[in-house]
């Protein structure tokens, strides 16, 4: 197999040059260009890529750190930021911590042995935003930037979204309205999570209707939560007329226990998601929910961190994208 | 920032055995390896990963080559093929493809230059297969595996599961049974898309039932899909009694369109699904489906490659994997 002297022998340049063919072709001559392009064919060479990354002392790989991505809005959000990556001739290399530290850990370990150039972080754990602002690696937070830190982040408002769904179902003349939260574990982080309670609670205040603590429901973002929750409403004796739910999963856990139970929805109690993910509109009944810009939110984050690691000036680096309400048949007047 | 050099000095050793430290510990000497990592702790040494990888020739990575990565059937496959390599101390770089010829050139390329140390795919391209074959590379085919092809594989017998669940649907009473098949496009090769067609087929066959050729319908996988599927069903003359669906989400927008118009499922129309995700046993009805043993289909693939990377033999290189009939709402006696 050809290997780099070969090139460069048979293209009478430098062992320099031939490197620079691969890393700076723009910094060659285009004599010398023509002729090292010639040689690589003629020789099919193909370049050992750790070798050619040691050079420039860049991996072309961008690290993704995620919890989970079974949910289909994160595994949306990830498709849209991988189309980004692969326009600007990066690689993706997906890090799923599956909510463990210690997996985390090992993720942070390899972007601090610079696997890759950068990282998009889909979560809210200290120790990786530490060791971007530490090490000063390129980073951008995607969904679940902790609004106290003052790191690159790409998300909706989600205060502005649960407010606005919350005040549609107030409009269609809900006032005994739950909320079914989300939350990973007891001790993870999550700005979304509180960000969308707190909205929900804002948009009662406004409308001067008392918080019911019995209709804080606790959910974890899966269907079975939703369940879980339905059976805990069906045994209230001053049932709500209406469900805020913290994402679409819960959403169809909830309608699925009220229906199993015999309850109509909308007209027994309606109930709202929130994400928008493709399903939605598929359910029976469809979902009324908040729609996130999934291509968007997954463009721009992506955007942002290649250029912050090509050296780009960031003008706006943290990015709230606009959300919208979707009216279909699970909360309608 | 301490350097190799440092850890030698401070260690009192080679260079090589610092090295060694990192790639093949169990070759040094107790005495060695202690007063090694007792100078990598108290200079705070950080091997650069780029650099060790070349030292062994590995990555430490492995390539999962997929096309999409938003249904979730394949994002849990994804998952826990995920975990699996995890538990064996690699990383997973995602290759997107996105059905698109030029993507999965890039991905080839970069397995070639040796980004990776293996790959699976998940789709049934020849490129790929033909770069594992000729250049010797550890490969995985999941899912999607050619009959013709005699390369390491798993899945699941999807013959044998469409023929099942049609049988079933034949048990139950049904004989104008209609099949929803599946297709990315055009040109597209799927083995499994041809093979839940024939087990259709030769269960319908089995028990002397012709096939109806205007009840073989046309979808590509997207719930959108399904509801075409359900309008095409409705303009009948004659129409199905029972659907066979190639996957849930097909089935979810089938059933989708069939309530629109008014149509009850089961009573009216049957429908069946194919991979049991997450969210089938929350629809409404819940979904009848043939289960997917994802776990053990990304662990098994996962594993196999590892083994093959590492030089461990291989005893069966085409693992077929059990599935199973779930009875739910959507199709019952």
């Amino acid at each position: 197999m050809a290997n780099i002297n070969d090139v460069a022998r048979l293209a009478d340049v430098s062992i320099a040059s031939v490197s620079r063919f691969f890393s700076k072709p723009e910094l060659l001559s285009k004599k010398a260009h023509a002729r090292i392009s010639e040689a690589v064919a003629a020789l099919n060479y193909h370049p050992n890529a750790l070798a050619r990354n040691l050079l420039r002392s860049r991996s072309g790989n961008v690290m993704v750190l995620v919890n989970d991505i079974t949910n289909p809005f994160i595994s949306q959000v990830i498709t849209e930021a991988d189309k980004a990556a692969q326009a600007r001739g990066y690689s993706v290399l997906l890090g799923i911590t599956h909510h463990c530290a210690d997996t985390e850990e090992k993720y942070i370990e390899q972007i601090r042995s610079k696997v890759a150039d950068g990282f998009l972080q889909l979560s809210a754990t200290e120790r990786p935003m530490q060791l971007a602002r530490e090490k000063n690696i390129p980073y951008v937070n995607l969904l679940e930037c902790p609004p106290e830190q003052d790191l690159p982040s790409v998300q909706i408002d989600n205060i502005a979204a649960a407010f606005d769904m919350t005040s549609m179902l107030i409009a269609m003349g809900h006032r005994d309205i739950a909320c079914l939260k989300g939350e990973f574990s007891d001790d993870y982080p999550s700005p979304v999570t509180t960000d969308r309670v707190q909205g929900f609670c804002r948009a009662l205040a406004a409308q001067h209707i008392d918080v019911t603590p019995e209709w804080m429901l606790q959910g974890d973002y899966s269907p079975a939560s939703g369940v879980a929750a339905a059976q805990r409403i069906l045994s209230m004796a001053h049932r709500p007329s209406a469900v805020f739910c913290a994402n679409d999963y819960m959403a169809f856990g909830l309608i699925r226990g009220l229906k199993d139970a015999g309850f109509r929805v909308p007209e027994d109690i309606a109930v709202t998601g929130f994400d928008d993910i493709d399903i939605a509109l598929f359910n029976n009944p469809p979902l009324t929910t908040v729609s996130q810009p999934i291509e968007q939110l997954g463009w721009t984050a992506m955007e942002m961190l290649i250029d912050i690691i090509e050296g780009e000036e960031i003008v706006d680096k943290r990015r709230r994208l606009a959300h919208k309400l979707i009216l279909r048949g699970s909360a309608s007047k």
